[in-house]
């Protein structure tokens, strides 16, 4: 099943996305996505009568206001090769947090903003949390997925070396990346195919990034189990996995994003996350 | 005015705290203090007419679900110093955030956690959003801050080095530090009090931290200003401005908190901050 938010004129909504590509309302059933699966009901969803077509609606961040958007660095086996670092491979996952106000919806442009030039993309596959929980065993780490979705985890490359460490600031610029289309709800997925989906982006239908999770470092079951740990997961909460190799930055001469730029993400079983690029007007 | 969000028997409220210690309910006036805060209020607070003194109540993080707990790392000028590698004062602030759980309230414990027995302290001085913002100048940066408060921006050392880069885990087990008593609301300073505050942290009454704003390297201003150039700065966000030096980690031997100390942070003008230190219970 994939499940939507919405703008439909000037309502907000939420629901589900059909084969045909019609856009079925579940909004009398909780106000938002993130409630539904507070609520425990993507099991039970009885949509109202009326039918949009996906053409008719604007998709927004299938989770409109997480409490947390938790992101994973490097991830991806040759990916830490790709630093030239000489270092080992981590021994824990490299961690650090997004802003709702990041991220914008599916087709809705990224925002190159008059104080960088370095808007890169990264693809990710994003993990939404149903079941929260702390100190989450890996064995039982896929019965807290409700679902996945797509991240492109837009970064300004100059403003994440502003400081010696955290990566913050270039992670952070408004509507520099994008999260959708939709999520696919987790019984679509059995737990080998998360060992090995692939994630592709392609900047003007040229592939930049390609890879699959038979090669990451750390699996989906690891992430949960550590970021639970420290942080008490809560339905609606949002993991960004990591990035394959690839990114434009990775280049040489790196090769930016600019306005005219088409960035596509796209996941095995998820769908392909789409986004123009526009020079932010001030 | 101080202003606390508190709760009462079952029920969670917020109001002013007199000077004689009352607790005036304005829970009326808007759900929450940053619900007040977003209606723009805080200049016209009318209380209920119950009276509760503040020995009844237990005061919790005065914005209980703020969008962004926004940190600055290393920003007094002698604390750059104690790291002792020879490197340069930053050219910008670096900039990492907690999420809402990883905050308790006053005389809350702070919770050391199975996987650590490195919790330590840091005092902050903590501006509270009012107006938002993009892109604020300096020179209007302060008729941004809606009030005052302070933070032990509680850590566990070892888990902050989990990652090459980002001190996300150690700065986010859950009640690792807080946020309170109270927030003091802007209308009790001038801009010159806001360039020589002054912040001690005190463990079982010994002072381990001492310093001023008059030494930090990134003023209020800048700190508002810089961090409205990629966040869209909200209502009731909350920007925690650094720690002066002295850490328990800085020791030789390192002095981490133990159950049974009780930290203090004061900062001139705003109030006590006061926590104890339990051992978590799981």
């Amino acid at each position: 099943m994939r499940l939507a938010s919405y703008r439909h004129g000037q309502r907000e909504a939420w629901g589900i996305i059909t084969e045909d590509e019609k856009v079925l309302d579940c909004s009398a059933v909780a106000p938002t996505l993130k409630a539904a699966i507070e609520q425990n009901q993507l099991s039970n969803l009885t949509p109202s009568s009326t039918e949009l077509a996906l053409s008719e609606v604007t998709l927004l961040p299938p989770i409109l206001h997480p409490e947390k958007i938790i992101c994973i660095g490097v991830n991806y086996a040759n990916r830490n090769a790709e630093y030239r670092d000489n270092s080992n491979e981590a021994a824990y996952p490299s961690v650090f947090m997004r802003t709702p106000d990041s991220l914008t919806g599916h087709n809705n442009p990224l925002i190159r903003p008059p104080e960088s030039q370095q808007l890169d993309y990264e693809g990710e596959i994003v993990l939404v949390i149903g079941q929260g929980g702390r100190r989450i065993r890996q064995a039982d780490a896929y019965q807290h997925i409700a679902g996945l979705t797509i991240m492109n985890e837009g970064t300004l490359r100059d403003w994440v070396r502003h400081a010696k460490f955290n990566v913050t600031q270039g992670k952070n610029f408004v509507h520099s990346g994008s999260l959708g289309p939709w999520m696919v709800t987790a019984d679509q997925f059995n737990p080998q195919v998360y060992e090995n989906m692939t994630v592709t982006t392609r900047v003007n239908g040229e592939v930049r990034q390609h890879d699959t999770t038979a090669n990451i470092i750390f699996p989906f079951a690891y992430i949960i189990h550590y970021l639970s740990t420290f942080y008490l997961l809560k339905p609606g909460d949002i993991i960004a996995t990591g990035t394959p190799n690839g990114a434009g930055a990775r280049f040489d001469p790196p090769r930016y994003l600019i306005p005219g730029d088409i960035v596509e993400v796209e996941v095995a079983g998820v769908g392909t996350l789409r986004n123009g690029i526009a020079d932010e007007s001030i």
